[in-house]
């Protein structure tokens, strides 16, 4: 590999960045109303030409995430974030195939989703609507170009992305296959912008909200990310900050059932935030269940790092330290404590968890059905294992990611849940007494 | 009326506020669980006994009432504003009465809102769960005192309340009530605190969050109050910022009603925020509608404010400026215009509402269904009273607003708006592929 001149997609002065955002915000605003009120047919059409397009312009996009890579490489990125920015004709064929997904979800706008009479004959509808504009600021993972365009396109939300600097090429190539897609079904091209140049000022402009342009912004990406998103926004902001998820063997669990989701729990994908970082075990049970479940984990690569109850049934686990219990590893090392009872575990969560995920693997239903209410985490699971945490897995067909808010969505965050609601309200002449 | 030394309830010095605050938020931190976990029955025991002590005190929240109209005369406070603040026993029984209505409310709690099984067999559940901690900032109506607390307790959030430091007194004697009840009940006095220093300081200390012990802010009260937390706060804040309602006369209206609406729209009560303030009438139907309708509103005392064609159809009216159509005036006034047709009329709510409450009145149904449509408003209303934007007459049994933000609740605030959810996971021992 030769070393190249660093160059970026596109070149804007900075002190035009801010009116270039501003003018992003404005056209983003003016296309929201055309993508709204278009029927439930034309968001479908629009995602299956998306889809098309991206199929079509495969050879152009490989060409763009080359000069990525290129460029990558040059600047001395590591070859982990290389293989995560890489595109192949396989991921670009997934890439079109999630959008297919997405175009084959019911539209959930216009839907009721209650509606009742008053005893004034006042006949009240609740009905979903857009939220609006949405930013999206992700890193380098250019299939998020087309899944966040998508998930906006069918719940009707303009979008506004921001990708990381890493995969502009490749992520310019894709929103262009966005942009035919729209056209060809006649929608404002506005409805999906890309921010096209790398300027972090960029990012600052978002976080402003563009002059009230901008509902909501949506960081996908590292803790860095969303943290500075989350402490800098001046407008309402949709994130989560990691995944710091439990499983929790009760006195009751099955062995075999143990064995096998704890292991699938932590070591299936080691990086996704719904991957166990920490293991609780009953100490009724301890002696029963934590050395074939620690040789299963062993065996399966996973470092062990305990409490001192833990390491006296596992000599091969190293000491846990303070830090273990509140760190999301996203890598093949678990940390281990054995607490008194189920309570321990519900309170072991409430101080270390971070909302996302926690499992409980029990025969004992009403244990399991204690854990379940007890635990104020977004997914609570009985008997799986926590890498279900994934809005695919639900059934949502896609996600823009998980909240670990309490506000608006929580946990997976797919189309449906990136939409408001009006009351619309029918009468026959009422006035209020 | 003798002038009296100005007091304040209490004491605290001001370089204490700060810490007395983030007491206050670790102790409400520290009571959510009992709240979310103690059973439907003991929430609404506690609201039965908040009601019972309402009653009994009565008494000492007149007197505590009279402390405060003493001191507002005292401050120069307009008598208006005494109103709002004034208690008599007819209105304690209705604060009471209030709250006997919330415990009579569902509990929102545990509910199951979505229930779906996976093809690999996974039981999913969508379950209501409170917020949290929520803060409720509000002005001098002691009312709000109980009002917020019973919409909290019986949504399972605590709550930390800051009133006016008019009606400090009032809240403080209400507060006990609130207080005895939940003790009543077995639950946390901290389930509901409020701030007992009218020092300007503790609001600003609620704004930062009290590290992170504040999950969600509530504004209620005026604009100036509203936009100061939404400019300000680190946390989420749901408020609206001010109602500037439309009542649409469609060509197809019937006269009568649209006469009878549109002035109960602007004069059943002007200060509300779902009073209409600006009426627009359809060019093709104006000749024939606006004279009757205008000489109802000036019959019942509104002053009207025009475009030219509106005046020249109804000369009495005085020329509107540019600032009457964004103008909330929560008084005896309305600006009206003569639009060319239902697409203008769409175009200039708009370009001018707030997305609070827009009706149109109409008896062509399609006319209707169109504007219902396009009106991207919180609440959208068809032949019926814009004063209808109310949570209890929706059914929700109390308010803590009207929400116009299209993030987490939109349009009234009741109970359920206030709670969030969680996703219960079933499995049999699932592990992901």
């Amino acid at each position: 590999m030769t070393a190249q001149p660093i160059e970026t997609a596109t070149d804007i002065a900075p002190q035009d960045i801010a009116s270039v955002m501003a003018d992003m915000g404005r056209r983003a605003r003016a296309s929201a109303d055309a993508l709204r009120l278009a029927g439930p047919e034309v968001r479908t059409a629009a995602l299956k030409a998306v889809a098309e397009a991206v199929r079509r312009r495969a050879d152009a996009i490989l060409a763009a995430n080359h000069s990525d890579i290129l460029r990558a490489r040059t600047n001395g990125v590591s070859e982990a974030l290389i293989d995560r920015l890489a595109l192949t004709p396989g991921r670009i064929e997934a890439v079109a195939s999630a959008v297919d997904e997405i175009a084959a979800l019911p539209d959930p706008l216009g839907v009721e989703t209650a509606r009742w009479t008053r005893p004034n004959g006042l006949d009240m509808a609740r009905v979903r609507t857009p939220l609006g504009v949405l930013a999206i600021i992700y890193e380098s993972r250019p299939n998020v170009t087309a899944d966040a365009a998508a998930l906006c396109i069918r719940s009707g939300n303009v979008a506004i992305l921001r990708c990381g600097s890493d995969c502009l090429d490749s992520s310019l190539a894709v929103h262009e296959a966005v942009v035919e897609g729209l056209t060809a079904a006649g929608l404002p091209a506005d409805c999906v912008q890309l921010v096209s140049t790398p300027d972090r000022a960029a990012v600052g402009a978002l976080l402003t909200g563009l002059d009230g342009n901008v509902d909501l912004l949506i960081p996908r990406g590292g803790k860095s990310l969303v943290a500075r998103v989350q402490a800098e926004a001046r407008v309402p902001v949709l994130g989560h900050l990691e995944g710091l998820c439990h499983t929790y063997l009760h006195a009751s669990a099955d062995l075999d059932m143990a064995q096998a989701i704890v292991v699938n729990a932590k070591m299936r994908r080691v990086s996704v935030c719904g991957a166990t970082e920490t293991l609780l075990v009953d100490a009724a049970a301890a002696e029963r269940l934590l050395p074939p479940v620690a040789a299963a984990l062993i065996a399966a690569g996973c470092e062990l790092r305990g409490d001192d109850r833990a390491r006296a049934l596992v000599p091969q686990m190293t000491a846990a330290v303070e830090a273990d219990w509140t760190t999301e590893y996203l890598a093949p090392i678990l940390a281990v404590a054995v607490v008194d009872d189920l309570d321990a575990a519900v309170e072991h969560i409430r101080s270390h968890g971070s909302g996302h995920t926690e499992a409980i693997i029990a025969d004992d239903a009403e244990a399991a059905a204690a854990f379940l209410n007890a635990v104020d985490s977004a997914i609570v699971v009985w008997n799986a294992s926590t890498q279900f945490a994934d809005g695919g897995e639900f059934g949502f067909g896609g996600e823009i990611g998980i909240s670990t808010s309490r506000l608006h969505a929580r946990g997976p965050v797919g189309a449906e849940q990136l939409t408001s609601y009006k009351y619309v309200v029918r009468g026959t002449g009422q006035t209020r007494p």
